[in-house]
C-alpha cells in the first residue's frame, strides 16, 4: 500500500498517513512556465495497492486535473489498483439538470475519474448520496457525523432542536434530531443563484432553544447565516451550526463574524487556516477516518461497519 | 417517427399516439409457454425515429425485460434512433447505498438501457432528480405538475397549506408551496422497511388549513394515510393528497378508503382501473405531455420550454 | 471463496454447496409490494471469489432481474471477482434472427450480464455452443452428457438407436450415437410457432429398435411426443428420451403421459417438481457438476477435463 | 454512397457495382517492401455513407488486415456510415469451444470489426447464424439461395433429395428438401481434423435418386467427396453439390475431379478461376444480390424482404 | 452551426466567427465563490452542428475543465454533433513517457475530451503529429504554416537559411527550408529541465545568413534566445523566429528583448497581449484558417485541401 | 508464469526462454487448408501470468492475426494477466495522417491488440515514443542501445562523428552522439514513397571522421546507404550503420554490399538470415534485454531501471 497526495490539502493527507503510522509516498508536482502541471511518481507502484489523496476544493479546476494527471500517471507505471481519495468531491451540487442546457458536472467528474483509470473512489458526505451510482466502480462513502456528533453532544444543550438551514437538507437534518432525541425545524428558502439566497419562512419552533444547524458545504456561509439569524429573530437561545465541507470566502467569513451563529463547526476536508477566536470556526478533523477506511480497504475488510 | 408499445400501459400509449394524431407501431409481443417473451416488430423501422413507451410497473422486472428486447429488436432493425418512454421509471426508489451491500438498481436500470441499444430516455418525475446524471446519453425528464396543479387551482382552496409527507419529499413540497403562494408543513417520519411507517411529528402548522400532499409515487399509500391522518389530528379542515406514480395495491386502497385523505389524485402514468367514488381517487392523463414532448424531441424543438 | 443463490432453483443451488461442504451465502431476497426486487447481501464479500447461482426459467424475465440486481450488489459490494452460475441459460433458443426485425435475445442475456458486472458465466448446455462466442469474459460450459449418459448405460438396451427429434438436434444425437456405439436416425419436422409442432418423415430406421432421443431443452414436450410417437410408429421397442433443460407445463405433461415416450429423462437444473410414476419423468442431478466446476474455477483448475 | 473494394475478390466488386450502374470508389492498396499494407483513399468521404467490399478469404489474415485499415482511414476521414461488406466472412468454423483452449475466432473477428469502426455488416451464408449475434451493430445476412435454387430447379431432377453431408449441414439440407419438395438423408462423420473426414454411415435413403447436396463452405472437398461416393455405392442415380464458398484447393480439384460428385455448384464469394470441363465446377453470381441489398441500405428499405 | 466559445481566447473566437459572418452562440461561464465553473447555454442546441472554440493555454487546467462542461452540457441538451475546436492543444509536449512513471497527460486530454463526448477534434499544429492517433473520433489538423510562410515570404531575405532551435525541431525546420529553397543548420541542445536549456553547438552554417528559426511552441524563450545568441555568434546576419504557440511569461518577454532575435513572429491561438515595438513580437492570425475549416467541416467538405 | 511464441520469430523466442531458464509454453499454430489460423494452447493457463512473444514483420498482417487469435484464445482460456511482446511493433511508422485521407495503423494495431484482449505491452524502439500514448494499458518500451552501444564502444572509433540519416531521426543521433561525446551531422533528405530516397545535403562535418548512423528500422537499406554515400562522398574514413529492426529485403541486401557503409549492425528482433562476410551485416541479440524485462514484469520490478 502506498499513499500520495495532491497538492490541494497537504495537511489532511499527512494527519491520515500519520494516524497510519507510515509516510506519504513521493510524488513531484510541478507547474510548467505556461501553466501545465507536471506529474513524476517516485518510486516503483508496479501490482502495488495506491491511494491519491486529493480534495478537490480551492481551485477545483486545478486540482481535478492534478489528481486525473496522478492516476494517468500511476495507471502506465503499473499500479496494482488506484483509489482516487476525495475527501470533497468537487461539483457535487452540480447534479442534476434543474435548468435546460446545463451540465451534470458531478457526473462528469465521475467519468472523467473512470476515464483516467482510477479503480475505486473514497470519499466523504456527498451532496447527493445517488451520486455513488454515477460511478459503476466501488465507491466508500464516508460521513463527518461521528465526529461532528461527538463535538456536539460534549455540549450538552438543556433545549436543543435541529434546524435545517433550507429545504435540501432536512433528511440530514431530520436523520440528527433522531440522533440527539430532540425536535426539527426548517427553514425554506430559495437560491437565487450561487451567492445569493432568500430566505422565507420558519417551519416549526425554535422559541427558546439551542439551534444545531446541519449542512454538508458551505462557501459564502450566506444560507446558514440568513436561518441562524431568522432563527435568532425567532427566539433562538443559541445557534450552533455544522458543515462538512466548509470553504468559507473572506466575505463569507465577515457574514459569519456578524451573523446569529455562535459556532461554526467545520472539517478538514477542505483546508482550513488557523481561525481567530473571533472567527467563531471550530475546525474538527477527519483524518482518523479516512485512515481506518484506508487501513480497512487495504485489507479487504467492510467499510459501513465503521457508522454502526 | 414510429411509436411502439410494450404491454405495461396500453391506455396511456393509445392516449400519447391519439394525441398526436397517428397509429401505434404495430409489435407482435408473446409469451412461450416457458415463460420467455418474443417480439417481432411489424414493418421496416431502417432510418426512422423510433419512440418505445413502457411504464416499468405492476411487474417491473417483466416489463423491462420487455423493453429491453425491444430495444434490441429495433437496433438490429437498423432504427435511426431509440427513444425508450418511461412514463414511471421502475427502481428510482433504489437509488443509493443507504444500507452496506445493497445495489443502485436504478442505476442498473439504466445501464441495461443503454447497454440493450436505447439512444435517448424521456421520463417523468423521478424520485430523485440525480437519476438523469444516471446516464450519458440524453435524457428529457417531464413533469406531472402542469397537470395537477391545474387540477388543484381549480379547487380553490380557501386556506391551502403543502404538506411534505415525509422528510424526503420537502423540495417537492416546498415548489408547490410556492406555486400556491402557501406555507408549508412537514410531517416527519422514518420508513422502516418496505411498507410499514411510522409518523413521527408534525413541523409547521396545519390547523384549519386545506392540506395538499405531494408525492411522487405511493403504492401502500403508507405514508400519505399516516401524515393525513396525523394532519387531521392536527386540525386540518381537509387532505388532498397527489401522486404522480399511484400503484396501489388492494390494502393501499383499503387504507385510503379508511383514511382522512379526501381526495388522492394520480396519473396514468402506471395504468389505473376505473375507480369507484368511494375509492377517492381522481385520475388525471398526462398523455398530452407525453405527446407533445415526443413531437418536440421528433423535431429537435426544445422540450424544457414545456414546463416555462 | 462464498455463493450465492436467487430464488428460482434453491434446491439446486443447496445441492451444489452441499456437494461442496460448505453452507449458502445469506442474502436477502424480497419483493416490495410495486413489484420491484430487493436485494440485500449479508456479511462482506470484500476481494472474494463470489458464485451467483440463478436459473434463469420459470418466470425467466423477474430471475434475470433477480440475477442482474444481485450482481449489481455484489459489484459496488467489492467483490473480487463474480461468476453468474447459470444452470439453465434463458433464452438460449432466441440466438439467431431468423425473421426480420426480431431481437437476438440470448445476446441481449449476455449483454446484461455483463452490463451488470459479471466477471465469468458458469453454464450448462447451450441451445447453441456459439452462445458462448456472445461473451468477451470466460464461460465455462458444462455438458449433462456424463450424467445422462451414465444413467442410460445402466439400461442396457438390446438395440439402441439414437433419434434425433428434430433436424436442430442431430448434431448433439450424433455425438450420443458414437458414444453408445449405435446407429442414428432423424426425425424430420418444421416448428411452425412457439408451441406448435408439424413432424414430417423419419429418415434412417428404427424398427424393432430401443429409441433413445436427446435433446436439450422442452417446455411442451411437443417436439418429442410428435417424435416418440412417430418412431412408435415406425416400430420402434421402446422410447426413452433425455431432455437437459425440461420445463414441461401441464398441457406438456398431459402430452407426455399419453405419448409413446416410456421415460422422459430430465436434470434439476430446472426446478422439477414430485413426478408420480405414471408421469414417466426421471429427474437427475447435475448438483455435483456444478460443484465441482465451481471449485475448480477457484482453484484455478482446467475446467475442460471434468468431461475427458 | 460511395463503395470501396479491397484486393481480395475485385470481380465481385466490379460485378456489384456494374449491377448498381456506378463506379467503384478509388483507393490506392500498396504493400511496402517489409510487407506492410498501405491504404489512401481518394476523394472526401467526409459524410458519406460508404461501403466495403472485402471477401475475407484466400489469405484471410492479409485481407482482413487489410479491411481494418480501410475503415481505420475512412472513420478517420469522417465518413458518414461505414458498412463491412464480407461476401464471405472468414473464421466463420472457429464459432465456438469445441475443445479447451482455443479461440472463438469468428467472434474476435466481429471484436476486430467493430474495433476498427465499422458501423453495419453486410454478408453472406454464415456458418452459423449466431454468428450475427457476436455483433451489437446492425447485420444483414443475406442467403445465396435464390440464386442455387433457381439453378438446380432448372435442372427438373426426376427423383431429387437433398443429403446433407455431415450432421452439422442437416438443417439446411431440410431447409432446401422443403423448398424442392422432396426427401432427406444425411451422412454422418466425423470431422477428425481440419483435412481429414471419416465418412460413417448413411441415414435414409438414396437408392436410385438424384442427389442434392448443400453446404456453406469448402476447400478440400473432402467432406463431399466422400458423402457423394457413400452415395453413389448407395446407388445414387447423381450427384450435385452446391456450396456457396468454395475455396477449393488443388487437391481438392483433384479430389473432385475423381469423386462422385457429377457437378459442383460454387458461387463468386470467393474467386474463382476459369474451370476446365472435366473440373465439374460451375460458378453463379451473387453480385446482383450484393448490389440490390446495398440499394436498399443506402434507401433504408428492408433487405429481408430480398428472400420473400 | 453553432459556434460557442470557452473564455481562454474570446479575440479569436470573435474573429473566427466574424470571418464566418456569424455571431457567437450564447453562453453563460461563471466561477462560483468555492471556484466551480457553472456553465448554460442558450438558446437550443438540439440535432444542431456545434463547435466549441477553447485554447487550453494560460491557466489550462481552468481551460480544459471549462471545455469539459461545456460539452457535457451541450451533450445532455442533444447537441447533434459537437467539434471541440483547440486553437492551442495544451499538454502536447506530454505525450510520452521518457521518464519512468510520468503520465502521458497529452493522451489524458484526449481521453477526457472523448468521455466528456466530443465528436471531432480541430486543432493547430500540434507538438507531434502523433497525437492525432490519440484520437480515434475524426482530427482535422491545422498549420499556421501558410499564414507564417506568408509573411516571411514577404520579407525577401538576401540569404536565408532556417535553423532548427533544437533536435526536436529538425523536421518542421526541415520543411520550411524546402518551402524557402534555402539551406538547414541545427543548434543541438539538451533540454534538462522545464525551463533551463543548455546549447551545445551548430551543425550546418549560417555565417552572413539571414536566419529563420521555426518551433511550435514556446513559453520561456529559452531554447529560441540561447539558439539566437548561437547563431549570433556564428555570424548570423539576421534571426527571425517564427513560433505557433507562444505564451511569453515576464521573463520570457525579458529575454527576448535582450537576445539577438530580431523579430518574434508569433500567432493568435494564444491570446497575446498588444506589444511594444521594444517587444519584437508580431502576431499574425490563423483566424481565418479556424473559420474556413469550420466552415468545410460543417458542409462536409475536405479541409486537408486548405493546404495544397 | 508462462512464454508462449508466435511464429514469426521462434529463434529470438527460444533464446528469450533461455535466458530465463524454462521452457516455451506448448502451443499448436496451425493453417488450415483454406489459409486460416488455428491455434490451440496446451495445458491450463487459468489464472496465470501470461507473455505471448510476437514479433510483427516478415508478413505483418499474419504475424499480427496469429498474436490476437492467441489472445483471443488466452483471454477464454482464463488467463489471469496476458502479456503481448512484441520485439518488433509493425506498422509503427504509419503513426500519423501526413496526407489526407490515410489511416493511422499503428492505432489501429494499438485497437486490435485492446480489442482481442492483452493486458499490457512489451515493446522495443518503437518508431516513435508518442506510440506509447496509443495505448491506455501499461506499456513498457526497451531500447536496443545498450547492445548496440556496447557493441559500437568497442570498435574504439578514432573520430566518431553520429549522423541522422535523415531528419525524422536527428533526436536518436542526438542521444548517441552525446553517449559517445562526439559531434553530430544530418543528411537531410526526402522519403519521396516506401522505396524511393532522394538524399539532399549533408548539415555538418564527416570528413575523416568515423561515421555511425543510427535508425530504428529499415527493409529496402535505401536512406542508410544513400546517407553512407554521400558522406563518404564528404570524406568520411568509415561508415557503421546500427539499426534495431532490419527487415532487408533481396534489394536492400545487394544494395548494402554495394553501398559505402562498412558493416551494418541488427538486432534479432526480425528472424535474421546467417548473413556471409560480404553481407557486411552483424546481428545483436536482444534476448536478454526481453527476458529481463519478461521477469522484472512478472516479479512487478522496475523495468526502466534496465536503462540507468
Amino acid at each position: 500500500m502506498i499513499i500520495y497526495s495532491g497538492t490541494s490539502n497537504p495537511a489532511l493527507a499527512e494527519a491520515i498517513v500519520a494516524s497510519l503510522g507510515m509516510p506519504l509516498g513521493r510524488c513531484e508536482i510541478v507547474k510548467f512556465p505556461d501553466g501545465e502541471t507536471f506529474v513524476k511518481v517516485a518510486g516503483s507502484v508496479r501490482g502495488r495497492d495506491v491511494f491519491v489523496i486529493q480534495s478537490v476544493c480551492g481551485r477545483p479546476n486545478e486540482m481535478l486535473m492534478e489528481l486525473l494527471i496522478m492516476i494517468d500517471a500511476l495507471r502506465r507505471a503499473s499500479a496494482g489498483r488506484i483509489t482516487a481519495v476525495l475527501p470533497i468531491y468537487g461539483y457535487a451540487r452540480q447534479d442534476r439538470k434543474d435548468q435546460p442546457r446545463v451540465p451534470i458536472t458531478a457526473k462528469l467528474v465521475a467519468n472523467l475519474l473512470v476515464a483516467a483509470g482510477a479503480n475505486r473512489i473514497l470519499t466523504m458526505d456527498l451532496h447527493a448520496a445517488q451520486i455513488v451510482g454515477y460511478f459503476d466502480i466501488p465507491v466508500d462513502h464516508l460521513h463527518a457525523d461521528p465526529v461532528i456528533t461527538d463535538y456536539l453532544s460534549r455540549k450538552h444543550f438543556p433545549a436543543p432542536v435541529v434546524v435545517a438551514p433550507d429545504t435540501g437538507s432536512v433528511k440530514k437534518a431530520y436523520n440528527y434530531s433522531q440522533r440527539f432525541g430532540c425536535g426539527l425545524a426548517i427553514v425554506a428558502k430559495q437560491r437565487k443563484s450561487g451567492s445569493e439566497v432568500e430566505a422565507l419562512s420558519l417551519v416549526g419552533d425554535v422559541s427558546g432553544k439551542d439551534v444545531i444547524m446541519i449542512d454538508d458545504l458551505t462557501s459564502t456561509c450566506g444560507t446558514l447565516c440568513a436561518a441562524a439569524d431568522f432563527c435568532r429573530k425567532g427566539g433562538a437561545a443559541s445557534v450552533h451550526a455544522a458543515v462538512t465541507h466548509s470553504q468559507l470566502t473572506n466575505a463569507g467569513l465577515e457574514r459569519l463574524r456578524a451573523s446569529a451563529i455562535d459556532e461554526l463547526i467545520v472539517t478538514d476536508t477542505v483546508p482550513q487556516p488557523a481561525f481567530a477566536p473571533e472567527d467563531k470556526v471550530v475546525t474538527l478533523s477527519v483524518a482518523k477516518l479516512f485512515g481506518e477506511a484506508i487501513r480497512r480497504i487495504h485489507n479487504n475488510e467492510s467499510v459501513n461497519s465503521l457508522f454502526i
